[in-house]
């Protein structure tokens, strides 16, 4: 039987699970595995706070030393979401020779390659698969099964919180406001939802999955991000009508040395296989130019779910005699040889508000045709209000860039854009 | 850079696709891994038959002691299929202290005890990933991403023959021969299709899946197999009035120390993830204690997505330093502290061809009732034909045994038992 000794750093709601999986599943590790792992020390804020997990009081210290300056700890699990101190923790951790496991895609995203750079110095460990989409084997698959792959396109449900508010306001009709404070009142939003309605954690996520699947550093600064809070319940109603479903997706496409990089709202097909992706789940649809298509769907967040790749991934590193490091992300910047291109193809969707009078579709039709955007769809949605038509126009593929220009020149006294959605086949 | 030395038993399909992926990715794999793999040695049985790639003939021979008796090969693959002579000859690479990858699903199912046992003895490796739905990484996600779960529950797509056949007798009202004859000719189909459509193919692949989700040796023996010769365009289209859709499902499900795995046609409602899974499309869908639901969806056959998955397990072999074996594929029997239980509980969905006169559905409900099986739905299905009445009875969950009591007690004078399809929620 191997003992490995563990300390944590945070135990909130993830440290909770984690700690109530480790309680729980001991006996069938040290069946399966012959292995024993031990906490040791757990870091908290306030050793007097009541908490979802039976950590014993004697375990629990406010002293971050107590727990990376233990030489009996191998192992540090840290919890404490935000780039610091649980940077600054992890790398002392990884400094003194303990291998580290994060759930922290904040962390990895912005500073994988001074936290790499500290693990391959002292070669120990750095896990991370819990940062990405909870409990879906993403990293894994990224980094082990798919090696044999150049992947072309990822495409993502990865925020769960913002999964659930488009279902409900897809299913029901609902508004954005509404959703979004009934989620809050079910757990299911933070009481500051910021980060996830704008697009931010998704985006932070996306950064770590395109650099595994791209081979290639994608840093966070280089992904496009617009987030869900300017929705409305008619774009919905709208899109619907016409076979879409609305979700927040991360995007990320590599062709030859270009890669495109983006978290927005996208009307998909009703057919594709993440429109049925609903609620607070989470899926990853991927190309590789072997495997083909593959999607991964399951709990991308929630105490248990989360716990379980946080506990796969302290298993394996107690385990593994040598740590395996991807090549590139020693780097804080993107490879110089690729280029990001913010100027993708797309479809789009746009709502407008029209003069009801002759030659207006004319002038319309006129400003997107003068940047090239030809038009797939237009029609009246709904009733004249106050001398104005509400219009739906779908374009063909065009040009982002080409986009934002012809909607830039749009003329305000004769048409105003409403909302402008990007749509993916 | 590190070279590995390789050597084929088998050329066919798949291998010609592993040959052709290693060519194409031979200088992405020297940059991302800096590893060089060589193809030293091809088995065949006739070194004149043209192929779909492009091995050099003096790579070819027809004797095996060339590939496994090669002192420079490290890695033997081997897509011979079937259970010998392929399990001999990997026995013997084996024994020779060579690694072996294979995408061998019989000869895995079978003989996993002899292979492992020999794989350990000379500390060398076993890698079978393509065994099991071509390029999804569920042999993976079971041996690492979920090594913190107890699964309970899986429930899989797992031959992809049999999903094309049912998707179009689904989708299009078509006959099972009519479609079979169509799925042969667009190569979706073997010619002599028995292994899959009697369920047979499934059954390998569920019993090396459930032994790994269950942590026990599961032998193919044990797995109940019924395939889908006999299934009608008359049950899948009154399945799906009522909501349901017909699929082959790889069913597996451990609860303390009973398990039970099956095969076998199975109708599931609409809603479910998996009725979304079409063509010959493959998933796996499964429950774990701490992960929750989970599934994973892709190619589950085809050259490339299996090559895909057999690359993988070589890049990964190649490269690792220490091989890991599961630590329940040692014997060939199963763990007898579990059971077997083939009286499983379901819902079951039966057409019958009655007697068109008064008291024959009190006969009918009487032959279930006398073995506790409930009904949920009777009625009448098309037209009274030659004094003959089709109905269809969908009951609630009852044990297998009592309903197969039941039907065999129905009195044929009275109303024939025409099919009976089980159901799943």
């Amino acid at each position: 039987m191997k003992e490995v000794v563990i300390g944590f750093l945070g135990c909130g709601n993830v440290g909770g699970g984690v700690w109530n999986l480790l309680e729980g599943f001991s006996k069938d590790l040290e069946h399966r595995d012959s292995l024993k792992l031990r906490v040791k020390k757990v870091l908290v804020r306030d050793v007097n706070k009541a908490r979802s997990c039976a950590v014993p009081q004697e375990l629990l210290t406010t002293q971050v030393d107590e727990v990376i300056g233990d030489p009996e700890i191998s192992i540090v699990v840290e919890f404490m979401g935000g780039e610091q101190p649980a940077t600054e923790y992890m790398l002392r951790a990884l400094r003194s020779g303990k291998t580290v496991v994060t759930a922290n895609k904040v962390a990895v995203a912005l500073n994988w390659h001074r936290l790499q750079a500290a693990a391959q110095e002292r070669n120990v460990g750095l896990y991370y698969e819990a940062s990405v989409c909870g409990a879906i084997p993403i990293i894994e698959t990224l980094n082990h099964a798919l090696r044999a792959n150049r992947v072309y396109n990822l495409m993502g449900i990865i925020n769960g919180t913002t999964n659930y508010i488009l279902s409900r306001m897809y299913e029901r009709g609902e508004n954005y406001a509404d959703v979004l404070e009934d989620a809050k009142r079910l757990g299911l939003a933070e009481p500051n939802p910021a980060s996830d309605v704008e697009g931010y954690d998704a985006a932070y996520k996306l950064s770590i999955m395109a650099s595994l699947a791209f081979h290639a550093r994608v840093p966070f600064s280089k992904v496009y991000v617009e987030g869900i809070t300017h929705l409305t319940a008619m774009d919905i109603a709208c899109g619907k009508e016409m076979g879409y479903v609305l979700k927040l997706l991360a995007l990320g496409k590599r062709e030859d040395d270009t890669i495109e990089v983006r978290v927005h709202p996208t009307f998909i097909p009703e057919s594709h296989p993440l429109a049925q992706v609903n609620g607070s789940f989470n899926a990853v649809y991927l190309h590789g130019h072997a495997c083909k298509e593959m999607m991964l769907q399951g709990r991308g967040a929630g105490d248990m779910p989360t716990a379980s790749a946080v506990v796969g991934d302290i298993i394996h590193a107690a385990l593994a005699e040598v740590h395996v490091h991807p090549t590139f992300a020693n780097t804080p910047e993107a490879d110089p040889t690729l280029t990001f291109d913010d100027n993708w193809e797309s479809k789009y969707f746009i709502r407008l508000s029209a003069e009801d009078r002759p030659g207006v579709l004319e002038k319309i039709a006129g400003w997107l045709a003068k940047e090239n955007v030809s038009i797939a769809t237009m029609m009246q949605k709904g009733r004249v209000d106050q001398g104005r038509v509400p219009l739906i126009v779908v374009t063909h593929a065009a040009p982002e860039h080409a986009m934002q220009a012809a909607l830039a020149a749009f003329d305000a006294e004769i048409c105003t854009v409403e909302s402008m959605i990007r749509v993916e086949e």
